[in-house]
């Protein structure tokens, strides 16, 4: 996507293969800066402090960092050494275990000699393959879009389209275009009117410095609001869909996404509101069916629901990045990332196939090939 | 409530009657801070400023609001530009209306000479009710609590009582005790082994601020959690039973409390969960019944989306309070205060008067002096 007119995507290649560029993503929106990772380390730091973060860009970074381990050491006990190092930076995502394993099944066969190139060329595809997924899901999601505008009464189409987005599964969590809003970015580009709500997505504000920031960029209509909003918005007639990313999707269509995502689907159902997640089949864990019981979710600091950054105005002209405390010193804190919303509440997932119903079914007549045998 | 030792209420008459006191609740947890209010309008500003804050607080502060004003001119016409302009501060709590409808029939009949006197006893009567009410929540409430955490199983009952509150309806929301944490204050005088998930509360923080605040000063354990987080705690048992205030409830029992309590309503009924509202009768609107319809809803300054006040830690010793931004410069926010949980979300409803079902006919039941002819 294009910021001040240049073409950027969250990571890239640098030094002939030999290192790789990513965006800061902890500094948005207040500074765009880009850091170069050198090694397998490096990458585990980048992701475990969420300078990359969003599940399909966490898998593609993932790959690069086997790559930077194996040009390190391309023997076997070192490539399990990092991949698991890398796999344990944040266990919810199932797309880091999935690049980490195609990387991997690449190389294993492979003499020592040969396996840097091929790993090189195999992170080099996964991420070629992101872009070309995400943008699918928003071709597929555009379709989804421009009928949900037409479907509204003739009084209501003259107002724009109003969704609704959890957390930043836009461009920013992928290598390009992202997945819940590549829908957005295509019927914006089609001409549909829209405006999007974006929900803050405390505690580390994804929607508010990065789906703020995203959208602004592109010139899409949006306004923020708390986590606490969408219910009212609903209650009111201020929404007309739902729209999120997903971590881990089970076959039985389970939806793990950022905290607060179930909350949103409860409200959606209660206001008889379509509620679509859009991923990539990387995203899909086909091993497992119960979300709740089966997804691991990740347990992060208390201090990210303590304290907030952001930035600090200290005149008209001088600002700086700061982090202040909203609670009494002492006080505990209990930070789950992720939760689940069950199927039951999935209207549709977007995929890069195609729209299908979020039922086992539904998961296995479109990736029947990705679906057969991989699971009891 | 015991502050270091020394017993605290939120609002008292200082200078003879002549102005009053009241806790800054902008500065909490971080600094405690005390204000006198001279005349109506400093009250009218501490209200809309939100240093008094909570339904029941701000009826207290709106009655004694209008005795300054009465002692500065007890004609008429001041009266009902003194009272309208102090109805005005925040239109969704109804308790406000409540407390000013109250002094303004207390005084109306008398002569002017007579006004201040009996405007200072009916403000006064009206706080120390307020303090009687929210007492006797909490004794009915305890009881539904000490229920609780003996109907569950034996093998749970070792554990804490896990109570999840939205937003503060403490002591700093009333006089004294407050309503949804008075049965727990109660609850945990009693010996009741019991634990909160206090809910951060976006986009004012009243839960990590206040909530945080007084359930730390009362030695009850406690745990913040960002708003988002209710779901997932649902989801895995980590929650009994919810609690939480409410600004105005009709008589048909639909709920208008803190923005996101719908929210957290919802979940409670997906995961089977009881979902209390504690109200003394000050908040009950037997004027209305349809809460999403007809009850006003407070829109405020996006500003409180897209900034955070806090505690800035500039060295270990060297602290200050200060704003920080969150968004990109220019970022749209819209900030409503309030949501409806309908009544059919509500378990019960705990009043002074005992507990009832949220239903029409429960709440007549329990107020037939208070519902009978005050709507068609």
């Amino acid at each position: 996507m294009n910021i001040q007119n240049k073409a950027w995507r969250t990571i890239w290649v640098e030094q002939g293969g030999h290192s790789i560029g990513v965006i800061n993503q902890t500094k948005l929106p207040h500074e765009f800066l880009t850091c170069t990772l050198s090694n397998y380390q490096d990458v585990v730091e980048a992701i475990k402090t969420m300078k990359v973060r969003g599940a399909p860009l966490i898998g593609v970074a993932g790959a690069y960092g086997l790559m930077l381990a194996i040009q390190e050491d391309p023997d076997d006990s070192f490539l399990e050494l990092a991949s698991s190092k890398l796999l344990a930076t944040r266990p919810t995502a199932v797309n880091l275990l999935w690049a980490l394993t195609r990387v991997l099944e690449r190389v294993k066969p492979l003499s020592l000699a040969e396996r840097a190139e091929a790993a090189r060329l195999e992170a080099d595809l996964i991420a070629e393959e992101d872009v070309a997924m995400c943008e699918a899901i928003g071709v597929h999601g555009c379709e989804l879009i421009q009928k949900l505008a037409s479907a509204r009464p003739v009084e209501r189409q003259k107002e724009p389209l109003n969704l609704l987005t959890h957390c930043n599964a836009g461009w920013l969590a992928t290598v390009d275009w992202g997945t819940a809003l590549a829908p957005i970015y295509k019927a914006h580009r089609a001409g549909v009117d829209l405006h999007v709500w974006v929900d803050e997505t405390r505690p580390r504000n994804q929607g508010a410095s990065l789906t703020a920031y995203e959208l602004s960029r592109e010139g899409i209509p949006h306004t923020l609001i708390v986590d606490n909003a969408g219910g009212y918005l609903m209650q009111h007639g201020y929404v007309d869909a739902v729209i999120v990313g997903a971590d881990r999707v089970t076959r039985s269509g389970d939806v793990c996404n950022k905290i607060g995502t179930y909350l949103k689907a409860l409200a959606a159902q209660d206001n008889d509101l379509p509620f679509y997640v859009a991923i990539p089949s990387s995203t899909i864990d086909w091993s497992m069916s119960d979300g709740v019981r089966e997804i691991p979710i990740e347990i992060r600091s208390p201090r990210e629901i303590t304290h907030i950054d952001g930035c600090l105005l200290e005149s008209a002209i001088n600002t700086r990045l700061a982090t202040i405390q909203i609670s009494p010193s002492g006080t505990k804190g209990f930070n789950p990332a992720f939760d689940i919303t069950p199927s039951r509440l999935v209207s549709a997932l977007i995929t890069e196939r195609g729209v299908t119903s979020s039922r086992e079914e539904g998961l296995k007549k479109l990736f029947p090939d990705l679906s057969n045998g991989q699971h009891p």
